[in-house]
Parts: C-alpha cells; sequence; structure tokens
C-alpha cells in the first residue's frame, strides 16, 4: 500500500486578540519510529471532554466561516444519518478549507494565556488500522489490525503512536464500534472503580441518559451495584427504564428531591457523579443524602451525619456557577474528578483488566450511538458546531477523517 | 468541702412547633464513678463551634425573654469587663431564671428533627478544679489540680468527666487560661497537620484575626509554615503583622484577588481553611491558588493544572449559599473539616504530642482573649446571645458558671 506524503488535521489555534480560529492543516504523515505503529484514523467521536481544547469556551453563536482566503461562502451543513449522501468534496475548494472564527471573552482568555498563538491538533480518542509500523515485533505484529488509540490528534487522517498504547479489537471490528473505546468507557468503569477503592457501596450519576451514563446502567446491572440516576426529561426516564434502570429520578419533576431521597434511602448511595457541574444539583444530591442518613437516626448529631458524602464534577455540562447551602452536616466532599489522574491511581493492572472488559463487551456493554457523522471539513460547519457544542445528552458527534 | 446537691447548667430545647426554648434547669451534682472525677468549671468559652446545638439556627433577632412564669421582665444585660459589677443573683428570681424563645424557620427545622423535644446540656470545652473524684488512683490523683475538659455540658456548674480525658493543667494556671485548651487550640495545630498528612507545605487561612488565626499565626512562624492570612478589614491585617505574619490579604480592598494571587506565588500554598463557609471566597482561593500555579507553567495544559488544590470549610461565619465557578481545572475539591474526626485520623500518639504542646504554650502560642465575661444567667440575656450569635471576630465570650 502506497500512503500519501500530506494529510489533514483539524487544528484550533487561540490568537492573542482573542479569537478562536478552527481550520484543516496540511501536514506530513508521521513515519513511526521503531516502537511505534501509524494508525489510519477512520473514526473519532466529539466527547464533551474534547470541547475545550476544541473550541477553548468561545462564544459559537457568534461564529463566522470562510475559506482561507476569507471570502468564500461558508461550507454545507453536515450530512446527518440516513440523508442525501454529500458531494465529493473538492481539493482545496472552500468545503474543503473552512476557517471559523469566534470571539473568546476576555476573563476566558486569561487562563488560555499558555496556548495562545500555538496551533493545536484535536482529538483524544479514535479507531482505524494499522498502515505502517517501525521494525520493533510488536509495533510490526499490529500491522493490518485495528486498534483504538488515544492520546490526542486524533481528528486527522492519520496519528504515530506507540504500539504499547493500541489496544487491539477483534478481528473484523468495525473503526465505528471501536472510536469510543476509551474515553466514555473508561469513565463509566472508573466511576465504580472509585467506588470501591473509597469504600462507597452505591452510586449516583447525573446526566445519566448520555452514552456514558448507558453505559454505566448496564456496567452497574452486571456487578450488583445500586445506582440512582438523574435525568433532566421524561424521556430519558423511560429509555433509561428500558435498560433495566431501577432508580430514575427526574429533577424536571416538582418531587425530584423526595424521589432522590427514597432512591438515596433505598440503596444507601453516598458518592455521586456529576456531569453537569454547574447550577445547584450537586448540593441538592449532598443534601438529599444527608436526608436519608439522617431519617435511620436515632439519637441527634451536632454536626450532621458523621457519613462522608461525596460528589465528584467530571463535566460542565452546566456553565453556570456552582452554588450549594452547607446543609448537610461537616462530612462533605465536592471536587473533580478526571480520568488520567484515576488511572494512574489504579496503576497499570487494574488499567490492564478495564482495557479489556471493554474490548469482551464492545458492542453490548460499551456501545456508543452516533446521531451525526462528519467529514473532517464537515465537523467545522458552523451548523455542526454549534450542535455538538451544545453538550445535548443523546446528541453525539462522529468524525471519519478518510471518509465514510 | 462540702459540695451542694444540685446545680445550675444551661438547657437548650427546640419544641415541635419550632420554637428554641434557652433555659437554666437545676439537676443534681453528678457523683464520680471509680475512674471520674467531679470538676467545678470555672470557665467555659462559647466557641463558635457550640452555636449550632445552643441556637439551633433560630432568629435570635426575634427572640423574647422572660422567667419560667412567662410574666417576668426580661433580666439585665451581662456586665462587660470593665464595667460596674452586676448586683447579686437573687435566687429563684427572673434574673436567675431566663428563659429565652425564638423562632426557628421550617427549612431549618427538617434537619433537628432527632434532637425535637429533647432538653439539652451545652458547651464543648471548659477548665476548672476537680472537686471530688472516683476511688480510681488516676482519679484520686487529680483532687484539687486545675484541669481543662472536653466533651460537652461545661455550661454548667459542674461535670463529672472521666480522669483519663482531663487535661492537667500546672499549678497555679488560672482557669480562665485553660478555658480554651482544645477547639481553637487543636483546630489550629490540626490545620498544619493535616496540611502535612496530605502532602501541602503552606497554608491559607480565611477570618485569620480571630483569637484561633492568631494562634496560627504564631504556630505557622514557630514551625516555619509559609501562612497566607485573609481577613475583612485593614484594622485585622494590622493587628495580624503586629503578631509578626508575613502574608496578610485585605478581602476589602479593591486589590484583594491579585494580592491574594501574589500570596499564593510566593507561598505555594494549595491548602486553605475557611471559617466563613458561605459566599464567593472558597471559589476565589482555588482560582487564585489555579492562577499562581499556572504562571509558572511553561505548556498548556487541557484541563488545567493537575496540582491539587483544597479548600477546608471548617466553620460558617457566612451563612449565605457557598459559590463558586469552576475556573480551577479538575484538580481540586472542597469539603467540610472538623476536629473529632481528624484527631481520629491522627491517632492517640499524635493527639498527646498536640495536648502537651498546648499546656506548654498555653498563655504564649495559646493565649485566648475575651471581650465578654457572663454568668450563665447572664448568658441568656437577648443583649449577650444576639451579640456572640453574631460571631463578629474579636468579639468572644467566657462563662463563669461559679461567679467570678
Amino acid at each position: 500500500m502506497t500512503l500519501p506524503t500530506t494529510m489533514r488535521q483539524l487544528r484550533s489555534l487561540v490568537t492573542a486578540d482573542g479569537t478562536l480560529e478552527l481550520s484543516l492543516a496540511t501536514v506530513d504523515v508521521p513515519e513511526p519510529a521503531g516502537h511505534e505503529v501509524l494508525v489510519r484514523i477512520d473514526a473519532a467521536p466529539i466527547n464533551p471532554s474534547d470541547l475545550g481544547l476544541l473550541l477553548a469556551m468561545a462564544d459559537v453563536e457568534s461564529a463566522t466561516a470562510s475559506g482561507p482566503a476569507d471570502d468564500t461562502p461558508p461550507p454545507p451543513p453536515p450530512r446527518r444519518r440516513g440523508g442525501p449522501p454529500a458531494p465529493p468534496p473538492t481539493a482545496g475548494g472552500p468545503a474543503d478549507d473552512p476557517v471559523v472564527r469566534a470571539p473568546i471573552a476576555a476573563n476566558v482568555m486569561a487562563g488560555l494565556a499558555p496556548r495562545v498563538g500555538e496551533s493545536m491538533p484535536v482529538g483524544n480518542e479514535g479507531a482505524g488500522v494499522v498502515v505502517a509500523a517501525g521494525d520493533d515485533p510488536a509495533a510490526q505484529a499490529l500491522l493490518g489490525r485495528t486498534v483504538a488509540i488515544i492520546g490526542g490528534a486524533t481528528y486527522g487522517q492519520y496519528r504515530a503512536v506507540p504500539a504499547t498504547s493500541c489496544l487491539e479489537l477483534p478481528d473484523g471490528t468495525d473503526p465505528r464500534d471501536g472510536a469510543s473505546c476509551f474515553v466514555n468507557p473508561l469513565t463509566a468503569l472508573g466511576m465504580v472503580e472509585t467506588m470501591r477503592m473509597e469504600g462507597h457501596t452505591a452510586l449516583v450519576h447525573t446526566a445519566a441518559a448520555s452514552n456514558l451514563g448507558q453505559m454505566l446502567v448496564k456496567i452497574c446491572l452486571a456487578d450488583d451495584v445500586p445506582l440512582v440516576n438523574v435525568v433532566r426529561r421524561p424521556e430519558q426516564a423511560d429509555l433509561l427504564r428500558g435498560l433495566g434502570a431501577v432508580h430514575v429520578c427526574d429533577s424536571s419533576s416538582p418531587t425530584f428531591l423526595d424521589d432522590l431521597t427514597a432512591a438515596l434511602t433505598a440503596t444507601g448511595a453516598t458518592l455521586a457523579f456529576d456531569a453537569t457541574g454547574g447550577g445547584r444539583l450537586a448540593g441538592q444530591i449532598l443534601a438529599s443524602m444527608e436526608r436519608a442518613i439522617n431519617a435511620r437516626a436515632t439519637e441527634y448529631s451536632r454536626y450532621g451525619s458523621s457519613v462522608h458524602k461525596q460528589v465528584y464534577i467530571y463535566g460542565g455540562l452546566d456553565r453556570s456557577p456552582t452554588e450549594f447551602q452547607r446543609n448537610f452536616g461537616m462530612a462533605w466532599g465536592i471536587g473533580g474528578w478526571l480520568l488520567t489522574p484515576f488511572l494512574m491511581k489504579l496503576g497499570v493492572p487494574g488499567m490492564l483488566r478495564l482495557r479489556q472488559r471493554v474490548v469482551d463487551e464492545l458492542t453490548t456493554t460499551f456501545a456508543s450511538h452516533y446521531t451525526d457523522e462528519v467529514s473532517l471539513a464537515e465537523a467545522l460547519s458552523l451548523d455542526a458546531i454549534r450542535t455538538y457544542a451544545k453538550q445535548a445528552t443523546g446528541q453525539k458527534f462522529l468524525i471519519r477523517p478518510n471518509g465514510r
């Protein structure tokens, strides 16, 4: 197989004057070193955890699109699944060379200083076929195999990575099925592992109808872990109950806090993972946990229950400030939770165990659903950007850098 | 010495109809068991940590005072230090038998259910003289000694406690100097111990001009621990600088956040103890820590710094909700901190080490300052209650249950 010498790669740049600039760069296809393989990226998801680097919290509603000459019309909207096929892109045309610009608020810019002026590749994970390999036997052994990778720059046509960091997928795996092997599956598994490591026996999860949330429902059913699912709409509750979820609380219901307290009483959950981050939900969960604990208390404890209650915020679907009354005693914590530090704490044997489970249950427990499949150029249409920037539960984009 | 058979004890009662009722009960003087001593309480401080049990978050501005018959005039205001002496109380008169009632908000009542209808003694700590002892040699050895105690019910004239729980004070110690041996000194020492246990190297403290804050300044100077003091008024900054404090940031200053970031850059502090709890201060500290860390960063980290930043809330001077922007990456935590669980984690040898330090430095590092000395009855005057309920930094009450 003859490989091209150059490829397209999605880039995110923050300029000193406070503008986000998204574009497709043409770069050399990397030459794999001895221990590396070259992966042709066939599918890469847009996860919420990609959006910070990709969009830099810019105001995408005010974004403008143009070709590199700044006078070309915007590219067409991306093709939705089931819609008519898009015309083949014309190399060098405006649809193939989108440049999107969006303003960044001054207070956000303060935190972005270290990345100003640096054109950054994007994309945490993806899957594809190994099309070239270094001389090391471990690398050569992967030639022609379908693998999943994590580590950045997957929104491009090729990516060189160490052979040891590839997750080899079974023969015949569709790269679409392997695109989301790491972030969502390991995060969902990491929640259950964290629960065990920190001495809790049941879980609460918010934004629970997400792809990740559905995985967690299946994991907890299989592992016999009581799970309280918090969703924001009745149809999301139905979806989760259809998967077998037992405790589903709809935060749009007027009885939400009572429902939550009842579910916490039934499960004894004292650990929650919150994808929303903002608003009052984290505090409401802690207060409901405390109520559930105190309902069983036989004597008054002046500083509240001595049972430690914890909420980990692992996402930021709600960008508003986090706010809580401290009406849950003194034994509580709220903190950030991130996959990579968790995996480092878990150690290599634990990580390998989790990875193997992902491969074994790739099309069952860890199946992902994508509402939109787009090319690299289509991923930079204003319509697409404004859609995935919303992080609406259920909406999920898959980039196909080498065509569908 | 002949002991009385009955004594006065301050009681706090929450009634089912949502009323706080404070009164002085007449109860039997306890008979010490074999391993116990009977302490005549000469001095007991009103700490912020006493107020939850004492006042039950009642609306003290709406409180009414009366004698037990509900038709007597309110007692006179307490004597301030330096004021004229109060007339001797008349046994059984209204000044000697105050009953104070204050309404409790419905949402607060929900958390008080386990204590409704139970008349509870109050007072975490105090000091006095051992006036009787059980047969055990360890108890007998304390007869006549001045001791400090912790464990509740110190707002009364006598208290029986296990001999082993007494902190024996040097001959000639004024019980006033020993009244606050535990809560403030061990909390201040506990902050430094927590810093070491959790791998931090410097501290931030808010409401830093308090009695506790002044102890912490002295401890950190002696132990060479960099300390960032956050105060709310310029004169508080002057007070701390007079003690030798190096970093003092006044939150009322327009340059507060820049001052705080500069102090955090200078000290490298990544752990804060916050006495206020409510409002935006905890989040501002985390954000300033992140800014101080990023100022030294050489490359962009998409999820913020990987340095864990922690704020422990150990008080609630600001009752408003806690609110923060999550503008400090993902490596952060906010949580409750309470003395007793910390001491249990520290273990007995560590606790004995801290207690010995308190005794050794009782009138220097751990000297407390009281603005008001009151009898049990005076502690229940409306004027006194409304003053100590405010928890104003610098204002501190000492109860003298057996007279001054």
